[in-house]
């Protein structure tokens, strides 16, 4: 099968990687010579091209792995064979696969995935497989899939590393994503931007802080557009989670030593159970 | 110099093991006697006492690494020798310093400290002196203590590896910690519990949920008498937290990009200069 990763960063430079070795053609497209010749030089692809329009063409899967907006822009712009599909790693899915199904001809299958993984860092030379080792895997479903599409980029996916695979519609990806990712990035900027930096903050915390703000180093460009355009079911995680805020706030208030210890308990049940 | 460190947890028995080559003599005292044998066959402590008695009273520094109301009642309980040196790595100050400081002799120096160091697991096999290296240490200096009981204890703990060892009042410790430690984990909580379990979450996280939850997973009993004993501080870092929470909130509501990004930018700056 050939296959084309277009955008070598860490997503797609970690496709590049676990696909070796997995029998297929591999072929990168990055705006990047040296990203590519390093790629070639390591062995992870056959060759690079800064312009696509030619292996695109030729190519049975093509992986894209761009920004939200410049993946459409791609689509918009390229050639893709009869009978081809693509896939994305978009970080939200109802608002962007409206939006990129109007750009793909009816003889293309356009599979929509979301790897939930990745570095704080930026650029091919963060990419590794062990990006892909245990983490989740979302495949999208919409209502122009052929069921044999997305049995085939289920079988395709689990070969890559991951350690679970889900398929699930469009909506349900933007209502759970708001709460796993989305809402974790907007507490961990309020966190930061809440230091009232009356003391010298990183000489006076744990891991604790450390790993609740790691993300809080944040693309803003990236997350802004994300963001606004799942701003319904975002709204509603933050909601969710201010209440149970506020509920941790009145028992302070009010000294109910029991009603921390109840909901401390719950959360530990919760997190001890999360990944089993 | 006999060092005797009370409670082999995580904590206590990575004392032992980061002492070990500092030319000092070192005794353990746990109540399980299985602990104390595996302290001594693995070369840390010289012997072990299920009874701490006898040797606390011999003991030049007495290093208890116990729950806070336990120290009060270890401390109440022992006679300790005089001229020696006390410290502990109790999470709050001013409540517990005002407490302990009355049961402690004139003529015994207790020179408090908290280590900002730990594991999410519990007891002796999680210790190592790994647990402290390049974690920050605070040194509380209070109104009895003489200077050169705050030097040696900066010179003694600099040897176990911190990266930091800051001194600081009881007062500022209680409030920079209601902000690096405290609300990280009321934050987790709350993020943990308003999970509306609609789906099986943990199939749809990444490190991001993982690393902002991990410390959901939390001592009941500990955190309520950490967090009531600390309230007004604790409070005031939850309000300020919750100030940013609501401007971000309400940008999300309104469509304000440009505000999104200047606050991602700030959160991504501060992240950047956090630790350096």
């Amino acid at each position: 099968m050939i296959i084309t990763v277009v955008g070598l960063g860490v997503i797609g430079g970690s496709y590049v990687q676990a696909l070796k070795g997995l029998g297929h053609e591999v072929y990168g497209v990055d705006q990047d010579q040296q990203t590519l010749n390093q790629a070639k030089q390591e062995g992870y692809i056959v060759e690079g091209f800064t312009d696509g329009h030619d292996i695109i063409s030729k190519s049975d899967l093509t992986i894209i792995c761009l920004y939200p907006s410049l993946v459409l822009d791609f689509i918009a712009s390229h050639h893709f064979k009869k009978g081809s599909m693509i896939t994305d790693v978009v970080g939200i899915k109802s608002y962007f696969l409206e939006k990129a199904l109007k750009l793909v001809d009816n003889d293309i299958e356009y599979v929509s995935g979301h790897p939930m993984a990745g570095r704080e860092k930026k650029g091919y030379a963060y990419a590794s497989k062990d990006v892909f080792k245990n983490a989740n895997y979302i495949i999208i479903e919409h209502q122009e899939n052929r069921k044999e599409a997305i049995e085939f980029m289920c079988g395709f996916v689990s070969q890559l590393g991951f350690k679970s695979v889900k398929i699930m519609s469009p909506y349900d990806h933007d209502e759970i994503i708001s709460f796993t990712s989305q809402l974790p990035h907007m507490i961990a900027v309020a966190l930061m931007n809440s230091d009232n930096q009356k003391f010298d903050t990183g000489k006076y915390i744990g891991d604790s802080f450390r790993d609740l703000t790691r993300i809080a180093n944040i693309n803003a460009d990236l997350w802004s557009e994300l963001f606004l355009n799942n701003k319904d079911y975002l709204l509603n995680s933050m909601k969710s989670f201010e209440e149970q805020f506020d509920q941790l706030k009145n028992a302070l208030l009010q000294e109910d030593e029991d009603m921390l210890r109840l909901m401390f308990n719950e959360s530990s049940k919760r997190r001890e159970k999360l990944e089993k």
